[in-house]
């Protein structure tokens, strides 16, 4: 292309050029823990249509009634615009704090719409509670694997997080006991336990109701704080809905609700249920982090709650997705090498599959990616080394035919790893840089 | 009322209950700065329809045209919905980015959509914008006053706030140049100059054009960032617009920018204008906060910029604003008793009054919601004990009118206050404790 023979690249086209930043000097420690994912330009290769990505965990949102929404939507800027459009309270609308206590009602919380707070997504509430509780070197505990938010929350406020381990009843007490033993003999200071109860992010499993007492139970022992994300509490397969951990402990268990996963992820609508002294303490947490969240967001879930069949949406929305966890555990009965061992959900979005030693889920990922079908690689869900040997598989958004191709496409890519390390041993340090960090959850 | 004579206020009505916080020793060390504003309350009674509340900052949106916005916001979820309800990228929609590029570039910005993120509001960009920058103890440079929402989050960090003084052509480049020298000497570090060179919130001035530069050198040749806040940027009443100091300076300034004044603040659409390696890591730090900005709101600023006149819109805004800041300065200039000072805004939301020696305006305040109208009291926009002398007067919301009532009610109490001090001397010491921190624009 260029007649006169090969140049020195150009600055403009130099990657190591973003190395280069004169502002390095001027960070803040916490942003030491910051850095970019190197999945992402992986997952732009992911996201062409013929690759199936199990790696996002986007809702599906196909079955929400658009047409009406749209009459709703100006409905409401004719007839609230004024308000919709205009700053609101810190703290969020009240209407919508009192429908919020309605739905949690039905995990047995008894709660007033004065210690609920409106976040921008159950992610901000995360980040506020990290903010008001963590100091550095604070020990955070959650389960091994947890959510990669609220990993990249508590690494932002600089707080250390200690795993604890999982069977398939969830949280193992056992486990939690010896955690906060140790932190404690190590003369460390917990601040709380940060648990997913329900169709774990991204185990896939759900903690046992007769462990949730027991759970709740050493925490106050032991003077911690209880932090329940609970976003898909709502989505079990056979409309079972689980006790709440904060309905049998007010004063020490703050819980965080979300309607991005039974309404729409894109409005950025969560909540937080917090004792009333720590709830004046998030409001302003709340209001100097985003002065208040968006009003309009919240009169569309307002209204919405208000005058659709919500709990027959969410029954549509667990249909879809029963369907799509058969079609998963279908397909990896019956086409995962030997070896293979998962986990399997009775709701929400994810299955947790662990692959034979010697295989590097991380460093398979390009090789999987090239055979068009994607994943999230396990060490992403851990603060430590762990996870390698793991992947998350997301079932929410595919449809079943293609999560059963991408399935198909999978164990095609582990057979030939397995065959590897047959072979030659150990593959997993082909790759120096494979990928790590998947996006929370909008990937 | 009670047959059996007085008993004990049961707890639940017991005031101090709120103090029994049994999760006190807790905190993370930073919430010490995080105080329940007292005028909390007293905003209760400023909100009654018979006070004239000069004390918000909410903006005018009755010129709004809310009927096409309806027919839009119903197009919007039948064309996009499912993007627009969906989860998207944590840096913000590549249109609206673009769209932002365009405005920018009216303020002589020359800017790439990829180094723009969206943010909800720009109060979160400054929040991210500290998170990024400031360990605890860290010195922030900001105007005397400030942005009570900037000092919120500047506070929720650690970070100590050394103010900057200016006067009627801003702030005043030799104490940059002293304040500088001063911390420097105090071996402390300076992270950046927070400023809000345009129609400045609380002060109502505007940065002369003659100091921009200066001010930029003197930034660079410290070694110190430059933080410009532009909310209000193009609200000037003769139509003029500044040449931001971004436009100048591309690497040593982070530039925000909002929605909120010039569109509509409940969306809370804002965004950060950053070097491209500082951008990355916002884009981490925003991830960690929110996920992503709500796509709905992003969708909807976009359509509204691509098929409204905007800046038409803008022009009706500011010539409502102009009409008001007519009728406050007129009305100050006829009622306000001698020794009164105030600043003259040729544009933005606000006129900053100084009261005469010894009346102490924040004990003041709640006598003058007794008469009907309130204001916020000048401590609030300081991180010291500054600005008991001195008040806010927002004119953007109230019609001219009540505004012309509120001013003359505001000058009866001061005259009240005057003879007081005449007569006893100081009065500042009158109330223990008066109202603090107003609600940053909210109330």
């Amino acid at each position: 292309m260029n007649p006169s023979g090969p140049t020195q690249p150009s600055d403009e086209h130099d990657p190591s050029r973003h190395n280069l930043d004169p502002h390095l000097d001027r960070y803040a420690a916490r942003t030491a823990g910051m850095t970019a994912s190197e999945i992402r330009a992986l997952f732009a290769v992911a996201s062409r249509p013929e690759v199936v990505s199990l790696a996002g965990g986007m809702p599906n949102l196909t079955a929400l009634p658009l047409e009406s929404l749209a009459a709703q939507m100006s409905d409401l800027i004719r007839e609230e615009g004024l308000t919709g459009l205009q700053y609101g309270s810190a703290q969020g609308v009240p209407t919508l704090r009192e429908q919020i206590c309605e739905i949690m009602a039905l995990e047995g919380i008894s709660a007033h719409p004065d210690d609920v707070v409106v976040t921008v997504g159950s992610q901000m509430g995360l980040d506020m509670v990290t903010r008001l509780f963590c100091d550095p070197g604070d020990v955070v505990l959650a389960e091994g694997p947890s959510y990669v938010g609220a990993i990249g929350s508590f690494t932002a406020y600089q707080a250390e997080i200690e795993h604890v381990a999982m069977d398939d009843d969830g949280l193992v007490p056992e486990n939690l006991r010896e955690a906060l033993a140790r932190t404690e003999r190590e003369g460390k200071r917990v601040k709380f336990l940060y648990t997913i109860p329900n169709f774990h992010n991204p185990a896939g499993v759900t903690l046992a109701v007769n462990r949730r007492s027991e759970i709740l139970e050493i925490c106050r022992q032991h003077g911690v704080l209880v932090i329940e994300d609970n976003p898909y509490g709502l989505l079990d397969f056979n409309g079972n809905i689980y006790p709440a951990l904060r309905a049998s402990d007010p004063d020490n268990v703050i819980y965080l609700g979300s309607f991005s996963k039974t309404f729409a992820s894109g409005l950025r609508v969560g909540w937080v249920l917090a004792p009333h002294a720590v709830r004046e303490k998030l409001v302003l947490a709340a209001e100097s982090a985003t002065l208040c969240p968006p009003t309009l967001n919240q009169l569309v879930v307002s209204r919405y709650l208000s005058s659709h069949d919500w709990m027959g949406q969410i029954k549509t929305f667990r249909e879809n997705y029963r369907e799509r966890r058969d079609a998963i555990l279908g397909a990896l009965e019956q086409h995962m090498p030997p070896g293979c061992s998962w986990t399997h959900p009775s709701g929400g979005f994810y299955v947790w599959l662990t692959v034979p030693e010697g295989v590097d889920a991380k460093a398979m990922l390009p090789r999987a990616v090239t055979a068009r079908v994607a994943y999230a690689s396990g060490t992403g869900f851990y603060a430590n080394a762990e996870g390698s040997s793991q992947m998350r598989l997301s079932y929410c958004y595919p449809t079943p035919e293609r999560l059963r191709e991408g399935v198909r496409r999978l164990a095609g890519v582990l057979e030939s790893e397995i065959e590897l390390v047959h072979t030659f041993g150990t593959v997993h340090a082909r790759t120096s840089s494979g990928p790590e960090t998947p996006s929370p959850d909008t990937a």
